[in-house]
Formats: structure tokens, C-alpha cells, sequence
């Protein structure tokens, strides 16, 4: 049920309910039917979509040519944490509104930052309380925290890979201050984002030591929260550049690289941006793969990016196909480890109706609700499954399960191809497999 | 001295020999200096370089949109084997008079596939007991050996990570030939790029088996060329695509965590080549830098793309600020772990003369040469060092040192940070770097 | 019906049918019913969907890193003018048993091009006087025929944009064979694309020359034509790169430039491939809108890229959401100007089955059926019509219309805006717009 | 001489006197010597370097991940026009302090907007009689101005493309406004760069409509120009994509066709910025080509972006070889036709040291000015020119002759191949025009 503060913000709209795809309202979700059981689970329990407080309460709309052009009913108070507390209204209200269940925050995203660390921790303090309560009012939870260790200009060049230590310090008090609110919110996860952590020109970084540093920071957080009780899982999430001109978490493999290279394999996994995913040149499908083979599939930040453009558009998912795709990866990896898909995406510029927020989250979760369903379908009816199956059956027993099992030598190798002779040609069927998703979807 | 077989094939080319950048000769080194000690080493130590075998004798210019364009006056033997001495004979003429050191190879540029596995075995055991007498009467060197698994069509879904068994071992026969040649021509390496071992479609993809299997058959043949005594090192060469729409091997952080992942961090380094770097959206000093902090900066596959077009175009380098930025790390890393600068680049196809294939390598020699140059000098009389260092000063002493010492908990960052208050700001100074590059070159 | 030659080539597999969404059979169209009528004309008359004869019938499979992999049943024959025309048995069959009504060729697809210009035209006329009876007995007519002035080596330096005027003439006479056999097959158009029309390095090119020079080349190729009798359309077929590193046909404005400034305009449309377009960094649609505003919305080449590659894979398509939009602004421009939708476009390289051709085939036309289909619906019942005239209605009366009309100065916009104050803000409400779309889909 | 304000804002630095290559002083153009005479021009002509207001004295540093990090000291006052006075002063130190001649602005760079639209045009007109005396003083000119009609949140539509025609009207009246302080201030140039006019998706866009609409307000604007008396020229500014998803004036080719359409052939040239061109996947000397072939090389915006990612980062030239390729078609073209060179570039958000900005501006010249020294030795001393002379001789007698006047048909063309049969093959020898290049480099 809608949890409305002292004032209505989203005023005329509703909650949102499944009506199917016959319905004409636009406020309706056509595919997202979060009771609906599919392959065993509630589409809701699949999904846990979440509302990423930063785009949808504080985005308004800014671009590197123009200032904001949305004006929030609820960023009118003076005093910030009135103001705060303002926006957690607003936040409230449009989770429940979606019927959703979870939201994801920045710390700054919170509250406005003070003067002074002390201040700041205050105020972080004031809205968690107040948070809690909103929590405990609607049932809506904490899918994960983070800390804005980019924006202010003091992380310009970088926070925990800051040449200064002085920096590297204070984005460490920062985590702490998150860590804690994090954990007072009974928060599932804690994502790092390295968005200075990089470089803008290599010829003024002494990178090996900046990648150090960040292990080493990554470790005394990890150790930091678990010291203070919280079970949840780490995720960092990828991104190959921008705002740094190279980011050090480039993509899921660098970043796996980067979690054994220091130790966090246990506690760490991905969040895994669609649009980070396409601006590394691979595709979204691909990054799950990649970290489900290495069991950190963890959470999704669900957006999509423009093929043509090469910068983070942070747009709503409406690929339907691409949906599709990344679920049967998603399937078959048994879903998210501990996390959801979190909407960190943003309406455009110029869609400065409050309804365009409502409207551009049920596109988003409609996109993700039929990609299932098909994908679903796909594994259950089609002949996909079987297809693929036999695609590598010569590993299922014989030489190629010896293979497999690591019992052969390349001498091994050599007398069986000397034996066998040229092998027989195979083909892909890579178009057989495209018409199957496109006949299910 | 140049080796000249029965026939020469670069007639009225001698030996190309430095004249210096006034010389009005085209055909001589501008900047590259064999004997020119620079930083404690020649310049013929620094570099090693080598001729690849497949562009500059095997490649005609065909493309996509066009067969050959090359008539080489070495291909013209009917037999096999003849035809690949003359080649042979070609290719240490050619070495011989660049005055370069080395040579690399794939199996099958030495001489073409028979038909079966035993018969092309056997040609590759004739033209190696050739190749090793051209050797001791040049004293040119094999650099790195490597085996073509990407070209016959047997590979079509992959060598090592076909879906069909029966194709893995082929390809383990065949790199047991290419171990056996290049351990009897005293090869220095061996590289493994992974041409087809990605995928063209997810939707038909194990990638997990896949990527297993490929870590156990580099542990096959790693294991069996030890036993054969090679003492020489490995490179995996990294590709991000093409020729499948997704290489395993993407970059150097992929293939560091595949090395790591299978247990080869002993006996693998990387082979970095310019243009697959810039394919994979990272500089060429990015990615010897990656390598560089990771202990395996092996090799070098000199060339450069075109940034406007997103495929392999393996020009010759030509383009001093990228080398000058590239030596710099390649300076401060030591130089290169067992490898050297191979020429991995193709004149365009419609540089039909014979003397533009000398044309292009001693452009690739010089832009090196002056990329060397320059960047000694830089790291010699300029500022740039202390400017770095002082950069990271903090870290140097007090509690920095501490932190990089890890004796520091997150707690203990917060409290420095509180007592510290906001950060001075210090500017990255950028620009000054660029002008002292611009201002030595 | 199938038009089968003495030898059946794709045994087993009959006349591809409508079957429908619920069919499990793979060989049959689940969306493309040729005679069903939509937005007033059967999907057979919209689309006059054609199959190209390179990719189709000729190209086995070869890409810069390997050799062909498909061996076709009708590449047989020694003698080239026999070995044509078993090609031409497989067109036929090929293009009667999926329904389509056309074909397109490059004229060395048709037959091999031979040593000597008389000879080549000797061959062409010979295929041509067998493919006239094949379009007899079969009904199926040429869409276009074009002229393949790129693959061989003496058009390395470009074909009309050679430096070299003796390739220019060879060039010219070329394409008189080739406007000479479009001509008596009754080819609806005929297309130039410019392969190597275009530079490798701007250091060796004299841009405006050879610009001027493909200025009179296609003046005087239209001159021939039309002298001849020829009734047909000539399309530009534009892309931004490869082969050649620039190509003059750069895009769809950049080709309309270039038929104006050559006064090609009353001749001359463009033919727009989708793959072409996305390399150039457009969409498909965009590049339909822009041709279609010129009133040259002429033909399309279908097909698709992979967006994370940057060269041309000439996949099938498979997109149904970028096909959807396409198809709204091709509903909108009342169609295709003369020309049809050809299958530029190839089986992966490890799609090996014969089959496998089939396949691709019916997954493109049904894509473009989908999307056709929802197009119509969208524009039909949806509110997207209504919604897009309301944005622009200030342009239908008052100032606005005046303004279309010409009639402001910009002396009047300042007194309007002085009188009016601050314009209304009105969202753009693209989410609505893509919200619009999947529900129709 | 440095013309300083009443404050003094850039203390410590006097004016950046030319020192040569050896000199150690950080503070010194190294290559460029205003009054030295290259190609019978001093470099102070050849260049007209000009200041982009915006940049310099207006940009803090923001992105899209932060806010800005510079703190201006001309940026303290708090009435808007006591502001911009101070930033004048600023702009005009600045201006003398490096030596230059020129500056450039958008109308809100001068002084902000106002609520009003009169307001604004009298804080315009005050601004314009100081920098007027400014002017005067210093002699200083003004390069160009322009028409900031993107970032105001009532252009997120577009400004003259925007649907609603309130606010074309409104961006009407800013033009007049900015042409007429252009004009009062001697303005030599008038710049159209449209930041907004384009779409963010085609769904919601009547491109047509915009298009047509976009060539009545240039038309309008230059008729009241000229109305006004002035007898510069007008410029469009290319660039294919950000802020818009798609940008009209794509590129120079399809900005030259838009000129064409709307009949401002007589008034309108190009200002092609270097990142602009590089995100159109084009090169800078390749737009410099395409512009000066239509006789519409007017200015150039000068920077660099970045290979690896794919928006404007409008950082400061530093690639001397870009630089050269681009003086070889700028000296062969003529140089600029009533432009100059204006720094539209920024320094990196953290550099953050006002010294930055000079240093970053020094390097810039000193890039311009050595390419122009290399690409005039290039053209004076080495065997550029003859090469590329030889390479089209074909054209400069005989039937090539006959055919580039327009005399032959394309039956002349198939005669004349007959008789000549296959055509000599001519290498295009690109590495050896890139090595002369380096060479003389
Ligand atoms: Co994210
Ligand atoms: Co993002
Ligand atoms: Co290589
Ligand atoms: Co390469
Ligand atoms: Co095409
Ligand atoms: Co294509
Ligand atoms: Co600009
Ligand atoms: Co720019």
C-alpha cells in the first residue's frame, strides 16, 4: 500500500497494478505481474526491483551543456534535513506506488553533505532514523548503500587511488559513516563504484600503487563491517570509463581479477550496469555470464545505453530482446546472489512530467518481466535446450570426458588426432538459435 | 651481412643502415640506431626486433571486399616444400638486410597444411631442419614460435574451445608440432592468441566449459614443452575481437585473471600487441602498463589501428607521441621479460611494391627509435620524474607509509580524517605533463 | 513454385510457407504471409523482398583470418560459364522455394570475370541469355543489378576515383556490361556502391578530384542508360568505411550532397543498408528518415551489425524493436521509391548446413513482417499519432503557420518573444513514445 | 601588452614570450613565434589565435559525476554585471598575457541571463560598451560570437527545431540580440553551433518539419544581419551527436548540404572543431578537406578528444602529428577563409591551478605552430608534392585530360579499355608519404 508522507507528491497517480497487455492505460503494467510464478518464484522475488534514490529524487536533469530542468516538489525546504526528510516522503511514496520493494542510496544521495565530516555524519544519522521508520512503515527495504566518494571536488583525482593520502583518508571516514548507516538500515548489500578510481592521463599515475591502495581499502572496509555485524554481501560494480578516462573496475573480468588479486573472494561480488556493460564493447548478457562461471553474479543495476553514443545515457531498459537474452542467462545461473535489479537509470532531459518517472520505471520493469517470461518459455518449450546440450556432448563421455577430467596429455591429444583423422564439420546454427528466441518472444 | 638464398628476391635493396634524420635516402634508419646505447642498453638489446613471417611473406593484401594484390617472386614453386624454401630464403634475406635479429612464426606460414596431420608434420620437419641452417649461417634468432589454430575451417567454432572434442585434440596435435619446431629452432617463446577461441553467439555458448577447457589444454601444453626441455617463456596475446564477436583472451586484465584462474602464473606472460589494445577502447601503454604491475610484461606485436574504424588494420607504427608514451613505461618496467618488438603489421594492400614492405619496417624501427629516444631523455633531463614522485609523497612517510604498510584500519582512517579536516586541493597538472612530453620530442 | 534446374541443390527442403507463430516447424515463416494485407497492400507488394546473389550463392564463408568453410553443391563445374549456371539453377530454386518474387547481382557474381574485357562480356551475355529463360519460367524478376568495381586488384587505388585514368576507362567499361545486362534482364534499378571509392590515407589523395571524377562517372554511366532505354532508378549506396578507410558515400546526407552537386538529383535514390548505417554511427531509421525528407527513400539492403564490433557482419536481422521503428517511418514515406528489400546479408561462417541459408532467410522476413505489423498497428490504434501531430501543433496556425509560411522576420520572433515571456515547458515524453511501441509488440 | 584591471587576476605570470626548444621555463612557447614568417605569413596571421570565453573564464570543472572544482577569483561579485565586468577583465588579461589576438563567446558567457528576456538584452548591451573600451584598449578583436541557445532549460527541445514555436521565437530574439553585440562589437564572425537542434529519439521527432524550420531562422538571421550591416561571416559548427542522442549538423559533408538546401551557399562557411570531427568517426584534416573542397573552410575550433571514448572531452592539441596532416591541407587550401583558431578546449577538471589554464593554452599553440612549420618544410623541401603530383598525372594530359573536361562518354571510356587491356599496377606507396612526414617531424 501507498506510503504517503505529510504531502502527496505524485498526486493523481495511484498505485500500479498488472492489467495486462490489452490495457489502455499507459499507468498500468502491461507485462510486470509481481505475484505471477515463474519457474518457480514470484516474479517479484526474481526481480526485487529497486528505485535508485539518485536518479529518480535528485536527478534533475543536468547535462554537460545545461543546467537541471525539473523542478521536485520535494526539494523545496531550506533546512537540509527537513529537506532530507522531504525527499524520503517522496521516496516512500513512489516505491509503494510501483509496488516495489526495495531502494538503493548514495549517502549524499540522503541528505545534502555539510561542512564538516562531523556535520555530515550527523545529518546521515538524522535521516537514518527517520529512514527506519519509513521502513518499518511500508515494508520497503534496503537493497544496498553506497558512499559518493566521486562528486565532491576533493575526490577529483580519485579516493581511495587519491596520490594524497589525506584524500584516501577521508574517503575512508566516508565509508565508515555509509558502512554504519548501511547497516543501521538492515541493508542486504554494500556496493562500491569506483567513479574517480582511475586515471585521466597515465603519464601522471603511478598505477601499481593506486591499485594497491585500493585493495588495501577494499579489505579495511570489508573487515570494518563485518566487525560491526553486517552479513550482507560486497559488490563492485564495473565500469570501463567516465568519468576517469579509464576506470580501474574496466569490466566483470578485470574486476574478478581485482577480488582475487586481494583477497575478497569471499565477501565481494558484481553489480553488473547494463549501460557499463555495452560502453566496455561487450554486451550485458556477457557480463552475467562472465560473473556467474565465476559465482559473483551478484545484482543488477538495470539501464540501457544509446549503440550510437559513447558516454553512460543511463536510459530505462526497453529492449525487449536484449531482456531476453540476459535472462536465460540469469535462469540458468539460478539468479541473483543476494541482490536485485536496481533501476539506476534516469528519464531523459526533456520528459519533465513527474508521471514520465512512473511511466519510464514501468517500461523498465515491464522490459525485464517479458525478457522472463520468454526466457522461461524458451528453456521449458523450445528446442533450445536440447540443441545446446548436444552442441557439446562430446564432452559427456569417451576421450572427451577423460578430457575433461584432466586425464589426457597433449601426447594423449596427438595419437587420437593421428587416429581420427580430420573431424567432422559441425555447424553452429547461430540463426536457428536467433529464430527460436524470436519465434517464443 | 645479408643471407642471400639462391635467388635474391629484394634486388638493388641492400642493407638498410642508419644515416640520421637528414639523409635523404629513404631507404636507410632515420632514428634507429643499432648500436646506439641508450639507458645502459643498445637500441638492438631494448627492442629485438623481429619480422613477422605472415604479413611480410605469406600476406597479399586480400580483404573482405578483395583477394591479393601481391605477386611475391618467392611463391612460385609448385611443391611445397620448395616453395617454402624459397619463402624461407626470402624471409633471411629480408631479416638480414633490415638488420633486425629475429623472426616469429606460425606453423603454417613456414609451409602450407597437407592434407593429413602426419604429411604436414613431416613438411614442417623439413623446412625447420632448413630454418635451422639459415639460422646458424645468419645468427638470426626465433623469437617466438606459434601455431595457427584460426584459419583451417576445422577451427570454425573454435581449437581449444570447440563445442567438439574431436577438434580440441587436433588442435593439441598441432601445437605439439609447433612446440617440437619452435623448441628445435632454440625459439626464445611461444605465444598463444586465441583467434577462435570466443564465440560468435552466447545463445550456442558454454562459456564456462569452454574456458575450462582451454585452461587445461594450456596446462597440456605447457607441461608437455617442459618436458621436452623448452626453458623459454609463454605468452598469451590478448585480442578483444575478431575474428569472433567475443575473444577470451580480451585484454591483458582478462587474460591476467586466466592465468592466475589456471594456474600458469609461472610460466605465462603477455604478448601485447598496439592495435588490439586500442580494440579494446585501452591505450598501448595502458595495457603494458597492466602488464608491467602484474610482473608479465612479455612481449611486444608492434603496429597501430586507425581510430575511426573498430577492426585489426595492423599498420606499421608511425605515430611517435603513442611509442614515446608506451617507452616510458616500457623504461621503468626494466624492458621487455624474455620477448621483443615484433612487427605484426601488413603495408596496406595497395602498396604493391617489394620495397615498400623495407619502406614500412624501417618506419615501424624509427617511430620506436624516437619513442626511445625521447622518452630516456624525458626520464633523464626533464622534470617529469619529480614531478611524479612528489606527486605521491604522501605515502612516502607519517601515516601514508603506514597506510601502504597496512597498519591502518578504517577507524583509524576515520579518526585522521577528523582531525584533518577537508583536504588541500592540488591540481593534477595534466597539461604540464603533455608540454614536457611535446617539448622533448 | 519451386523452379528447380537439373540438379534439386537444397534437397529435402520445399516451398517455405506461412504457418504461423504456433508452428514448430523451423523451415516456415512465422510472421511474413506474403498475401495478407496490411496498411492496404499485401507484405509481398511492400517488401519485394530479394535475394542477394553474393552472399547467397557465393560466399563461403572466408573473413580476414581464415579461408571459406561452406562448400556449395553448385560451385562444381570447371568450365565457368557451365559452373554459372548451375549457380543460377540454385538462385532460382533458392529464391522460388522461399516465395520472394526478386534477385539482385554484382556482375562477377554472376559468372566469373575472366582474363581478357571481351571475354568477360562473352560470359555475362551468356549467363544473361540463361537467366532471361530462368526469369520466364520462374516469374522472378531482378530488383537490380550493380557492378563489382572493387574485389579486383586493379581497383586497390579505387574504381572511378583511381588515380590512374586507364582504371577509370576500365572502370567505365565495366559498368556498361553491367548497365547492358540489367538492361535486357528488365532490372527494375541499378546501384552503384562505391567499395574502394574512397581513400586510405588522405597524405596520397587528391579528394576533390577524384570526387569530381565519380561526378562525371555517374553522369555518364546515367547518360549510357538512359540512352539504352533503361527506365529504371539508380540508388547511391552510402557507408562511412571499408574497405577503404574513408568512403565517399559516407552516409545518406553525405550521398545527397553529392547527387545534388552533380545534378544527379532527378536519377538518383539511395539505397540504405542497415548495417552501413550504424557503422556511420546513424540508426537504420534515421538514415530512412533522412533519405525519405530528400523524397530518395529508394531501396534497402537488409541486414544487421553487431554493436560492438565496428566493421560490417552483415548478420540477419533479428531486431525487432529497430525493424519496428524502421517500418514506422517507412508505413509514413508511403514506402519504397522503385526499389525492394534486399537480403544483404550472410550465414555465420560456422553456419555450415545448407539449411542453415533457409534459416537466415525466414528469420529476416519475419522480422521485417513483426515489424511491419506492429507498425501499422501502432499507427492504427495506438495513441501515437495523435500524440506526435499535438507536439507540433503550434506550427499549424497563428505565428507558427506564419512562420513556415515565411512570412516572419527575425525582427518579429523578438517582439513575439517579448510579448509572450517565458515558454510553457513541455515534456518530450520519449518513455511514453518506447512504452507505446513494446505494448504494440 | 597585458592589459590588467582593475585587479590583477593572474598574478605572478606576465606575458608568454617566446623561448625556443631548449628553454626550461614551463612558461614560454617553445614552437610558436608570432612574427616569424612561414609560407609568406607570420604565424600571428596564419593562426588569429583566438580565447573561447566559455571555457576559460566560465568553466569550473563540472561533469557529469561532479560539480566544479575551480574557484575563479573574477567570479566574486555579486550583481551580474559587476561580474561580468570583472570576467572581462579577467578575459582580456588573459588575452594579452598570452600574446594572442582574438576571443570568441556565446552571449550568456558575457554576463548571465537575466529572468527577462529585456533584462538580459540590457545586462548584453552594458557588457558590450566595456568590452568595447576593452577592445580599444588592447586591440584585441573579436573573432566570432554566438548564440548560447542549449543550456537554458527551455531549450532542452531544441531551440529553432524545437516543436513548440514559443520557443523558436524566444531563440529568435537571443540571436537578435547576440548579432547585434557582434555587430557593436566588430565581430568578424557569427557562429551557429546547434547544441539542441537534433532529437533525443527519432519516435517523438518530426524531422522534416525541424529541418525545414531550422533553414528559415538561418535565413532569417543572416537577412537581418546583413540588414544590420554586417559583413562577416556566418558559421556552422558540425558535430554528430551530444548533447542530442543525434545532432543535425551531423558533419561538414552534411552541413554543406544543409547550407545547399536552404540557399546560404553566399554567406555561410564551416568552423569545424577537432573532437567534433573525431566523433563523427571522420579525421580533423578530413572535415578541413571536405570543407575546403566546397570552398568552405572558415574556422577552426580548436582541441582533441579521446580515441578510447566516445564524447567531447575538448581537450588541449597536443599531437603534433594530427596537427601536421591538418597544416598540409590548411596551407595547401589557402588557410581559413575570414576564421581563425579559437581554443575550444578546457583543462582537466583537476587541474585546478590558474596557471593550468596558461600552460594548457601554450601547448596548444606550440602544436599548431610545429605543425606548421613540418607541414611547410614538408611541402618546400621533401618529395610530398611531386609524389603526389606524379601520382594523378594521368589526369593532366591525353584522354584523362578529355575526361575530367567532361568530353568523354562511357562508351568512349569501354573503347578505350578494349585497346588498352589490364592497366598497370601502381603501388599508392602510403608508408612512404608517412615516413617523409616523420621525417621531416
Ligand atoms: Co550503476
Ligand atoms: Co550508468
Ligand atoms: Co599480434
Ligand atoms: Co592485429
Ligand atoms: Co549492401
Ligand atoms: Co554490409
Ligand atoms: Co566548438
Ligand atoms: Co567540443
Amino acid at each position: 500500500m501507498a506510503l504517503i508522507g505529510d504531502t502527496e507528491y505524485f498526486k493523481g497517480i495511484g498505485e500500479i497494478m498488472y492489467e495486462g497487455k490489452e490495457s489502455d492505460n499507459p499507468m498500468s503494467f502491461k507485462f510486470y505481474n509481481p505475484e505471477q510464478v515463474v519457474a518457480g518464484k514470484t516474479m517479484r522475488e526474481h526481480f526485487k526491483f529497486a528505485m535508485a534514490y539518485w536518479h529518480t529524487l535528485c536527478g534533475t536533469g543536468g547535462d554537460p551543456f545545461g543546467p537541471g530542468t525539473k523542478e521536485f516538489p520535494w526539494a523545496t525546504a531550506t533546512d537540509p534535513v527537513e529537506a532530507a526528510k522531504q525527499k524520503a516522503d517522496a521516496a516512500f511514496e513512489f516505491v509503494t506506488k510501483m509496488g516495489f520493494d526495495y531502494y538503493c542510496f548514495h549517502d549524499y544521495d540522503l541528505v545534502d553533505e555539510a561542512k564538516t565530516l562531523s556535520e555530515s555524519e550527523k545529518r546521515i544519522q538524522e535521516i537514518v532514523a527517520y529512514l527506519q521508520q519509513k521502513q518499518e512503515a511500508s515494508g520497503v527495504r534496503l537493497l544496498w548503500g553506497t558512499s559518493n566518494c566521486f562528486s565532491h571536488p576533493r575526490y577529483m583525482n580519485g579516493a581511495a587511488t587519491n596520490p594524497n593520502f589525506d584524500v584516501v583518508a577521508r574517503a575512508g571516514a566516508q565509508v565508515k559513516i555509509a558502512l554504519d548507516a548501511t547497516i543501521a538500515l538492515n541493508g542486504e548489500n554494500y556496493v562500491f563504484w569506483g567513479g574517480r578510481e582511475g586515471y585521466m592521463s597515465l603519464l601522471n599515475t603511478n598505477m601499481k600503487l593506486e591499485q594497491d591502495n585500493i585493495g588495501r581499502f577494499l579489505n579495511m572496509a570489508k573487515d570494518y563491517a563485518r566487525s560491526q555485524g553486517f552479513k550482507g554481501t560486497f559488490f563492485i560494480e564495473p565500469k570501463p570509463m567516465e568519468p576517469t578516462k579509464h576506470q580501474y573496475d574496466f569490466d566483470c573480468a578485470t574486476s574478478i581479477n581485482t577480488i582475487k588479486e586481494y583477497g575478497l573472494e569471499n565477501d565481494f561480488k558484481l553489480n553488473i550496469e547494463v549501460n557499463h556493460a555495452t560502453l566496455a564493447q561487450h554486451t550485458f548478457q556477457h557480463e552475467l555470464q562472465v560473473a556467474a562461471n565465476a559465482g559473483m553474479l551478484g545484482s543488477i543495476d538495470a539501464n540501457r545505453g544509446d549503440y550510437q553514443n559513447g558516454w553512460d545515457t543511463d536510459q530505462f531498459p526497453n529492449n525487449v530482446l536484449e531482456t531476453t537474452e540476459a535472462m536465460l542467462v540469469f535462469l540458468k545461473a539460478g539468479g541473483l546472489q543476494g541482490g536485485g535489479i536496481n533501476f539506476d537509470a534516469k528519464t531523459r532531459r526533456n520528459s519533465t512530467d513527474l508521471e514520465d518517472i512512473f511511466l519510464a520505471h514501468i517500461g523498465g520493469a515491464d522490459t525485464f518481466a517479458r525478457g522472463l517470461l520468454i526466457a522461461d518459455e524458451v528453456l521449458r518449450s523450445s528446442p533450445y535446450e536440447s540443441l545446446l546440450s548436444k552442441r557439446y556432448s562430446s564432452f559427456d563421455s569417451g576421450k572427451g570426458a577423460s578430457y575433461t577430467a584432466g586425464k589426457l596429455s597433449l601426447t594423449d591429444l596427438y595419437d587420437y588426432a593421428q587416429e581420427q583423422g580430420e573431424p567432422e564439420q559441425i555447424s553452429g546454427k547461430q540463426e536457428l538459435y536467433e529464430n527460436i528466441l524470436n519465434q517464443y518472444s
